[in-house]
């Protein structure tokens, strides 16, 4: 994926929760930390990321802390995510300190509505595009997405295309100037080329720009920009065994397979242990959410 | 202390928290044990034993959760301790099966009623006998404490007598059986010996054994018991060292030390940090209060 939108990757080092987080300098400082954070700060702070039920497990506790903690263990200068994050950011930031440890700059992404309309949900395989998506999935799912004519307020389509495709183009244009292409037949004008997000809102909303031919448009991008990731993965006998052991197939149910988008959620397994009715068990999503991406400086 | 009452101390280990807590498998299992155990039965589990207060530290919720893995780890058969840890001990019967290791015995103490009346407090030195008080404090102590008359229900003295002078020097005699010798004058009838509490119990409610004979015979034993102990911490400069830091004397209160006889508590900050009016950071509780004590097989 990283590839495919031109990151070099031999700039990148990939760091595991496990590498630091049983060491006993992390652990001293998860009990430090958690004797100035109070039960009812640590629940807030995970209040939009930590799975809320009545009768929640200590992990869903410990968890805001152990993301705080991070920053500092992996020596950062600044943390990434969706604005879901916003609270644990804040925990961050007011106990960091405390523990003597500096305060860090913390950069949100908003939230891209689902395809489906509301709320992008990772139990719901036809609200986002998974990264492991083959040209067949990228369809049904862009034909099914909910788009109403004109209707541009909530539209998960559009926000798809102003979130993450016009981004995308323009890292690959040398002057950083994204662009987004719907074809359409010469009798409908031929192909239009949008550079910025309002004017395919201003066309869309004037219904020049129908929900057929933004869907028709994104499908079409889409298909493009996985196609290497597919084609890399089929040819990955190793990948194939780790998706499927990460994300097993549910009955009945499309493939699940790790969201390329939502970058939002440090916290994957919450949803889907909604969903499977699983026991209150988090540990393996601790354990999996806390993976993170370091750049080098 | 434990040399006072003939203990083989070469066939004891003692063990610091800090040896193993700190350990990646130790770490992970309380992790584990975090994801099966929620929030309400963490804050039941401590009851007891963690300080209650509003806005309580998220350290209150994982203290019962590392004492029970402190059995797997210490790799114990039985857990003692006072009624006081019937909660947590009952919290590691339901939930070390559930991270596939076995169950413990676990034993329990009654909880000794204070000298003052009601509940033995680390916060009230009049309460208690410090294993540090020398002999004049002893008697100043039991001078003051409460003892009405022919009252043998939440007598702390008498209680006193049964829980701890009795078994002790009972320890001491070939044959288990201990004795506790109440000093009278001649015309008063002379010394009396009590082999068993019930004798006591009936002389006091009888007033045959006033009060004052009680207070006094307490006060003479104890101060038997402990001027040895006594001797050997003067004489040794590092052992003072340790007691000034772990118990620096508070403005205007009597000395504090270790309490000999409350091994109920495995938290002995939670009433120190009450009284101090101490920040809600209970680390240095947590990490003192995790020592324990092995027998070796």
């Amino acid at each position: 994926m990283l590839e495919t939108v031109g990151v070099p990757t031999d700039k990148l080092e990939f760091v595991k929760g496990s590498d630091y987080q049983k060491s006993a300098e992390y652990t001293m400082d998860v009990y430090r930390l958690s004797s100035v954070v109070t039960e009812h700060d640590a629940k807030r702070a995970g209040a939009e990321v930590v799975k809320q039920v009545d009768n929640a497990p200590l992990s869903g506790l410990l968890y805001p802390l152990m993301q705080a903690l991070d920053e500092e263990h992996l020596g950062v200068d600044a943390q990434f995510g969706g604005v879901d994050q916003r609270k644990i950011f804040t925990l961050a930031q007011e106990t960091l300190p405390k523990l003597g440890y500096k305060e860090r700059a913390h950069l949100m992404n908003p939230m891209v509505p689902g395809l489906a309309g509301g709320k992008m949900s990772s139990s719901d395989p036809d609200s986002k595009i998974d990264i492991l998506d083959n040209a067949d999935a990228v369809k049904k799912k862009l034909k099914k997405a909910y788009a109403m004519p004109k209707e541009v307020e909530g539209n998960g389509i559009i926000s798809f295309v102003e979130y993450v495709l016009l981004p995308i183009s323009a890292l690959s244009n040398a002057e950083g100037k994204g662009e987004f292409v719907v074809e359409r037949r010469e009798e409908e004008g031929g192909k239009v080329v949008y550079n910025d997000i309002e004017s395919l809102k201003a066309d869309y909303a004037a219904d020049k720009l129908t929900p057929q031919l933004l869907k028709n448009a994104v499908t079409v991008t889409l298909q493009k920009l996985l196609a290497p990731i597919q084609e890399k993965f089929l040819a990955n006998k190793e990948w194939q065994e780790i998706e499927k052991k990460a994300y097993p197939p549910p009955p009945k149910l499309e493939k699940k397979a790790k969201k390329p988008k939502n970058k939002g959620s440090k916290y994957p397994g919450a949803a889907k242990a909604a969903t499977d009715g699983e026991n209150p068990t988090n540990t393996k999503a601790v354990e999996e959410g806390l993976e993170k991406l370091e750049m080098k400086e």
